[in-house]
């Protein structure tokens, strides 16, 4: 048996076996993904700090703990705002890792510190508990359609065992490293991410403004070395796409204190090993100065009218 | 005869009449666009202010003034470096006026100030020539493989008249206006590629810092929300792909020193509408800093090798 | 005689001389020069595109037109808002060089492009009038307790005449080089300052945020490395000092818009040599967002409330 | 006996039993600090890591580790590089805790995060020590000179044992509020000076481009309203005041790193209060840019250099 087929195998086997699945975290995102596991066949239980979010994935089974629901599961799936809380989700009374079996795995999908991963792995693995962190990119877009990516940071076997549930949920899984990778590549596109989405609305704006058609300013920015994600998937500029928070006054989508937040961690972890971020420090700057004056509820593509100003 | 036959009628009689093409300047971009047309079969006449360069494109002819080039001319493509010499081109006493026929088009490829092209107009218009703004993006690669694209401002008959000339050069035209407004969307498109760049220089050699694979974090911000030209086109790592300037130790390519120039242009065209570039003023400043500090000759992508520092 | 006392002799003349100053530009900081001059014995003409601002200057005789005021002057001061309209006041049909007398001195208080003021110099020499640029520091106070600071460009004799005047608005006079150093004088400063007072808003803004008494913050720093004019003398909290725009709503002072205005003609400056203004670029792209967002009435210290933000 | 007088015996009686006085931590800084408690009177026992540290300190007793230096102090002063070192020589088994004596006060001069000085308070408190944090501004030149400023944050009673000790190596000391208020001070104060010096560096580097006198224009700024500690006492150009590190090849001063250090700490505590810090985040970036590419080991001052180029 090669080890090709070997791994063939056991990938099989830890399909099958995956049978107890936790979902703790029913937010925008982890309601989204955690129906799209019910919807594939998937039997879950499901667990939020907020009663009435537990009715939001139907057919899952509402527990009243973080640790009832991670009672008997051989994998539960975290999906939650920050890393204090999903430490504090782990360790608490009614904690995940009080409810854990041995051996089995935790699936960490928020977005949080590289550190911190690190530090819940270690706090997992004390617990005799598994850890890998898989942060997501695509949004609440991508979770609705199940085509979101994963960005893995942990052991190979045990990203193997987690295959099965994160394709129920995404399109794509990459392997990025060790424990925290994952959270490093996932920080590293959200800094891209919000820098570049600030330099299209910069450049969208002066076109209108000195009077070019932003539909035709996108058709050839899409075709131009100024073409990226947020002029061509994502336009800032409202009636140029259709399913997009700009062509719905800029509610919903990605909001303004979310990237702020990544771009906080990317900076952070920035710091740490003495690297420059000349834009991105910048950018993150300019998101927080729009949550102070009345911005925050809006979709991040919303610096677009910040720009264009209110008079 | 409708208007549309009328125009078609138009559009072949003047791609017949085109037979005297002129082109001014010969630099990385002009020399490969005039080669273009010969190979495709447009006889021309050329001259730059270099003799050396009047060799550069083989079988056409060799004028030893911008006067001379000009004279007889249906057409004439200028491609400079700044407006202020486009104008003396225009005006000096063996300039392109003094030699252009009444009725002659001149087709200005440069980018420029968008009121400068509109200033070149009327002083064209003044000596009875007709004007057009086609500034080029795709660089040098685009001129090479005459797959540029042509943002083009000034009127529909003159743009359909220049049309045969500029498919010879490249793949794409967008009439995007009055006279100027292809220089604006240059600079629009501009002033996001010189931002998005620096931003995936920032988190490329963030995650190399940190640990990443810098092809592996390519291979996931090309399939997430970071994706832009900058990242799957023209990647700044060296190494990521095989022919671009920083697979090669940033030579050729697209020069700080005009990146600069072109986030200067978009500046001076926001501060004339009152338009803030908050990323675009800081990476015009970051590239200015370059050019003192020992990048000056390297292609923009340089930012990576910046960031990641000497020691 | 001494090359001295030949100088003293020859500014006792034109102190004596200068029987007919005419001041032009009646705005905020105009009216009170030209009151200050009036009060301190000088007869002057003036006159004002707006004529209600004609009667603010009292015992000032009141001219219909620039030509009108200008002509029998010996000296002329412009105070205006920008270099276009100097150079369109002194050139229109009924414009001061049509009625300055030969060899009459303009003395240009206004802040405008280095290059403008050069621009003027030549158009007023072509008229056979001198010219200096003598634009001024010192804001609305400074106008009014005519302590105001001048930073002159060009020749010794011809600020040796205007130093009578310029002393009876102001309290020191520097002699900065040839036509345009006074504007480049005070570009430099002004760009300093709106720099400063930003990064002495972000300051007292975050230890306020932090816990910190304001009050107590400034008398820290106004005996440390932190000390400036913009925390000493003009302080951007609210209630610190008694007579300062942050303590009267940031009404009155020098407005957003026109420290916009001076960063945007630095910029300018730095353009046209090269020089990199990291943290002046992004000031200037600051107050520019600042007036779009509804501060463009306010005092520039207002980017205290806009850091603090409205929630 | 009143309260004034009370305190007035209180203070005169802890400034005779503070007799011991030990010193840990003896850089740039410390060494300076140490030497003058010596110099005024004051016996200490000495420790610092590197050993040949201990002799710049004539008529200390040197001792082996930091808790031999601690044991039976009465008062005990640190002045280390970070917080998580201070907290190290608190902690470790030769540490400051394991030797000091019950009730005894621990100054900690350094500059560290607010968040750092609370825990080290816990940390004192659960040893039953006392602890106040106290960093200082003033630089070498005012350890030098015993002209420091402390900023201090802890309880009333404390700092009144603190004084006679503070008093030998400051000139004043302020305090700011809770443990944790001194270091809040000291880094917004850093903050306004990070950033101010740049802007001074900018707007000095285009003058001087332009063509002014360095002189004239430090003359011009420092009575106008672009004056600050960075042109009137500091100034960054070379040759304009004596004794400063621009004038010494920028050897010595503040460094580029421990600025950067600074404000990195200013943005983390921005970040925990949802405060931008527009310029503050720029400045950052720029020192560590300026780190990464071989300005290291200068003065922060040097900015001016980087901004001058190479070329």
């Amino acid at each position: 048996m090669t080890l090709k087929t070997a791994r063939f195998f056991l990938r099989t086997l830890q399909t099958r076996n995956a049978s107890n699945v936790s979902f703790i975290g029913l937010g925008q995102m982890g309601t989204r993904m955690a129906n799209n596991l019910v919807k594939k066949g998937q039997q879950i239980k499901v667990f939020d700090i907020v009663p009435e979010a537990l009715s939001s994935v139907s057919g899952a089974q509402q527990c009243s703990s973080a640790e009832e629901a991670a009672r008997d599961a051989d994998i539960v799936v975290t999906m939650l705002p920050t890393g204090d809380i999903v430490k504090e989700t782990l360790l608490a009374e009614k904690g995940i890792l009080k409810g854990m079996p041995k051996k089995a795995l935790l699936i960490d999908c928020s977005t949080i510190e590289p550190k911190m991963a690190q530090e819940l792995s270690r706090l997992s693995t004390d617990s005799g508990v598994r850890f890998i962190d898989a942060p997501v990119s695509g949004g609440v877009t991508g979770a609705e359609a199940a085509t979101l990516t994963f960005m893995v940071g942990g052991a190979d076997a045990d990203l193997a065992e987690a295959r099965p549930v994160l394709e129920k949920m995404g399109a794509r899984i990459f392997k990025c490293g060790d424990i925290g990778a994952g959270q490093i590549a996932k920080l590293c596109n959200n800094l891209i991410l919000g820098i570049t989405m600030i330099g299209t609305c910069e450049a969208m704006n002066l076109g209108v403004k000195l009077g070019l058609d932003p539909k035709l300013l996108t058709d050839i920015v899409n075709v131009s070395t100024g073409r990226s994600w947020s002029s061509d998937t994502y336009n800032p500029v409202p009636g140029i796409l259709p399913n997009v928070p700009s062509s719905n006054g800029y509610a919903g989508g990605f909001s303004v204190p979310l990237i702020a937040k990544d771009l906080g961690l990317a900076e952070a972890a920035a710091l740490s090993c003495g690297t420059p971020l000349m834009l991105g420090a910048m950018a993150h700057q300019l998101y927080r100065a729009l949550i102070l004056n009345g911005y925050g509820d809006k979709d991040f593509s919303v610096v677009y009218e910040f720009l264009k100003g209110k008079k």
